[in-house]
């Protein structure tokens, strides 16, 4: 052989992490000779623990907890903490994003693995990338917690009844798995922190789950999906069956039947679309997933391997696509990295097939629904089991440790209010407005500027013995609310969207970094407030 | 009377949240009653327990555990999560700023205790804002913890020596307490998280501490400071004495010396500059502090009062200025919190005073000095009296039992290695170079524009036969690099700054949101491209 042969995987979730673990192992004669070389490339350093995210809402687990270093699960691949920008299957090579600096990473292979799963996508309905709040990341998870606190926060101290209301409304779009987990970790959060708020009567607390079905968790059977629909009610979810979210503004959630919901806090746990990087691959897909062969290898593109989320494989026995979870990528790692130690040695393959063990789903306060081996659980016992496993199951025996403490202090303790806020303030982002929806009121303090991208608003002025009247109409490419950022005063007029509105909102901060020291922007924007006042 | 009699404190720092907890003692009949409302603004609806904070870095305890929730420190005072606009002292309210949508609060007082305590001001050293990291919120530490976990992450897969030995090295700026303590942590972190990291040597790991005086802790004897000293230089962090931090670019340390340190991780502990509301307020002050009297309470002001680091109180026995700690920021509030009560009762008041009890200082794994009574102490039995007292004065039985529980897993535990990236990429960011330094690369891979706000950079081509030659000059106003906005290119030329200057970094994203919708700014950009090509 001319040089090592050099494996590199893409992902750091549970399908490439997994990879890398088998191969190190099935590989240790020749990683140590240097005969191969292992790579992996993840825009994280850590794997996220999936099963846990919802636990991190509540804050009932440590926040670094539901975390494993990539580095300590496979101490003998080189992890490159990356972003993906290109896949060059000529050249086989991969092009890494800059770190430090602008300078790149190129990665050459021989074998690549995809790993890449799947992402957040909103695409088509207006308002949710907005507004809606995802729960896939870590990120997502401590963002939601700082929300909720947040509108506790806001409602503690706010007069005005209706917006109190909406402050303390709670909406999660999706009935499966994972919105079904993070509703129930809500629900117990936000009516057990709120006890600590002076001002806050729990029955003022409105937690809701869309479900587009008949019945939440269709993954499940019958019984249990019943079982755990009838229990999140008596514990004060309000579950809309054959209910889909539409989209939603700032102030709203929007409902497919016409109805909307008044609220601050939308979690859609639905969208997911193809990884960009996948969906450019000059390859065969599946609704936006990679088709693989049984071997899990691509067709007539040897070398090329996925597995996880973002690969369409069905199970050799079944002739199934198995179905987007850890259980699956975990055996999928497992599958590909034989048949790659196969292929280096010119070893006969074998085919993927894997039956599920089981199912589960955490109810929140000491309550799950699991089918184990065709076995059906509910209640404690399958609380019981569902921490029991995923302990078993979490990666790292210091995890471990912590974890079981975390569980142990949280029996006992009350939950933590702190607000983590670590976001700093973005200085431009996009608002969507309904076709009437209000965007800025006449005497509101205004702070920023907002550019019509997409509709029409329109400015309107008190007019003596005529009330509200519109004065001017505003299309795209065109501002508003400009004199918010030379004065500190209230708005001169009340603005509000005619049709569909799409803006951006630029703050005061953001502009005069950006602008301030342009002379030709600044005098545009000068000749600009100048009209606006003649 | 009237209507209740308002007490409102400014800031959820020791001084404000002692100050509450000690009125809701002395005032409980009243408070009972509806014969007084206690109110307390705070940015965050926590308080951070500061000694602890170095601690983060490690994550040797859990992110929240250093963050005691005020509602449930203080029960029975309103908490207003909000930030403090404006301060009027002639209609006696506060305006605080808004939450959601942009409803302000005016809040009314009868007695009013500022306890803003101060900000982090780079204010005249070139380049510390844009490039060194403060130490003194949670997000700070985070922060910190964050750029040391993703430096090692590119040293590892760095392949120019140079480089990495910017990456792995880490420069602390300030030798008094919280400069010592953050070293500490920092070095003892950097150097055991290392071991995680397949390609990093120990041994090229630099941490050096810059300390303006010629003997670090000047708050401690002599004695102990020392042996400090000595600690820290047996574990590998170099102490540079008589050494003054001048500024930085995004590669260097400056120091007044001339002398610079090529870093890409350098904590600044010294500045701190008044609150811009407390510089606003109409009193007397003293070195950017609000002037008291020795009842706490501002002459010529009743009703107004001021605590903590934002105050300059004299102790009535010593008659010096006391120190800005938290031992005595609590006693001053405690001291506050009795005088109100006694105005408010018509009862005579009472001077401040108080005999710090000790002063401790954490020097990492298991070694801390002490001096407690005029005692001193050094060493394991030091630190095991920093956590003691520590944990004794963590408020809240849930903390002191999560700390402990921190305390001894990490006794046992490897140190995390996980990197928590929470930030979103800001798009709009302030640079600094220095004379002559390169801004970007012919060659290099461009992703953003740049404008000069101060001083003046050259454009540099490659002239055959005559080597690099200088085609351009800009100076403030103009911009550069804004090729890279529309292609993806490498750079066309090499640009460096040639006096000190300063620009704004437009990201290619942040550019598109801004200005992709705004026809008139489009076409200017577009000119200018065109222009610059021609």
């Amino acid at each position: 052989m001319s040089g090592p042969a050099r494996i590199l995987i893409l992902g750091g979730g549970f399908g490439g992490v997994y990879t890398a673990i088998a191969l190190e192992k099935l590989l240790a004669r020749e990683l140590r000779r240097g005969e191969v070389e292992l790579g992996l490339v993840s825009r994280e350093n850590y794997m996220v623990f999936q099963p846990m995210l919802p636990e991190v809402i509540s804050g009932s687990i440590g926040v670094l907890d539901t975390l494993a270093p990539i580095r300590r699960l496979c101490p003998n691949t080189n992890l490159y903490t990356r972003t993906v920008e290109s896949i060059d299957l000529d050249h086989r090579s991969v092009q890494s994003a800059a770190g430090f600096g602008t300078r790149q990473h190129h990665l050459h292979f021989d074998h690549l693995v995809v790993a890449l799963g799947n992402v957040t996508s909103f695409a088509g309905q207006p308002g949710l990338a907005e507004y809606a709040l995802p729960f896939k990341s870590l990120g997502d998870a401590l963002a939601l917690r700082n929300r909720v606190i947040h509108t506790l926060e806001e409602a503690d101290i706010e007069q005005d009844p209706e917006v109190r209301r909406a402050l303390l409304t709670f909406v999660v779009a999706g009935g499966g798995f994972s919105g079904v987990e993070a509703v129930a970790e809500l629900n117990d959060f936000v009516r057990a922190a709120a006890r600590s708020f002076r001002r806050l009567d729990p029955t003022e607390i409105r937690v809701v789950l869309l479900h587009a079905g008949g019945l939440i968790l269709p993954e499940l059977p019958r019984s249990l999906a019943e079982f755990a629909q009838a229990l999140l009610s008596k514990r004060g979810v309000e579950v809309r069956l054959d209910t889909r979210l539409a989209g939603a503004t700032g102030e709203h959630a929007l409902l497919a039947d016409g109805d909307r919901i008044a609220t601050r806090t939308l979690v859609s746990t639905v969208p997911s679309g193809p990884n960009p990087l996948v969906a450019a691959l000059p390859v065969k897909m599946e609704r936006g997933r990679i088709l693989v062969d049984r071997h899990l290898e691509v067709p007539d593109v040897p070398g090329l391997w996925a597995v996880g989320d973002c690969a369409a494989i069905r199970d050799a026995s079944t002739g199934e696509v198995c179905p987007p979870t850890a259980q699956h990528a975990t055996r999928q790692a497992a599958c590909a990295a034989r048949n790659i130690v196969s292929t280096l040695r010119g070893e006969p393959r074998k085919a993927f097939a894997f039956t599920a063990l089981g199912k589960m789903g955490a109810l929140g306060r000491r309550s799950a629904v699991a089918e184990i081996f065709g076995i059906k659980l509910s209640g404690v016992l399958a609380w019981w089991l569902w921490r029991t496993v995923y302990l078993m199951k979490l990666p790292g025996l210091d995890r471990k440790l912590r974890v079981a403490t975390d569980w142990t202090l949280d029996l006992v303790l009350p939950p933590d209010i702190v607000q983590l806020k670590t976001e700093r303030a973005v200085g431009v982002r996009r608002e969507y407005f309904e076709p009437g929806q209000v965007v800025f009121r006449k005497g509101e303090r205004g702070d920023r500027l907002y550019v019509v991208t997409e509709g029409e608003v329109e400015v309107v002025k008190e007019v003596p013995g005529r009330g509200e009247t519109p004065v001017r109409r505003l299309g795209a490419g065109e501002c508003f609310g400009e004199i918010a950022l030379v004065s500190d005063g209230a708005r001169s007029a009340t603005v509000r969207a005619v049709s569909a509105t799409s803006v951006l909102a630029v703050d005061r901060d953001a502009f005069q970094a950006m602008f301030a020291t342009l002379p030709p922007l600044r005098g545009f924007v000068e000749q600009l407030i100048a009209s606006r006042r003649a």
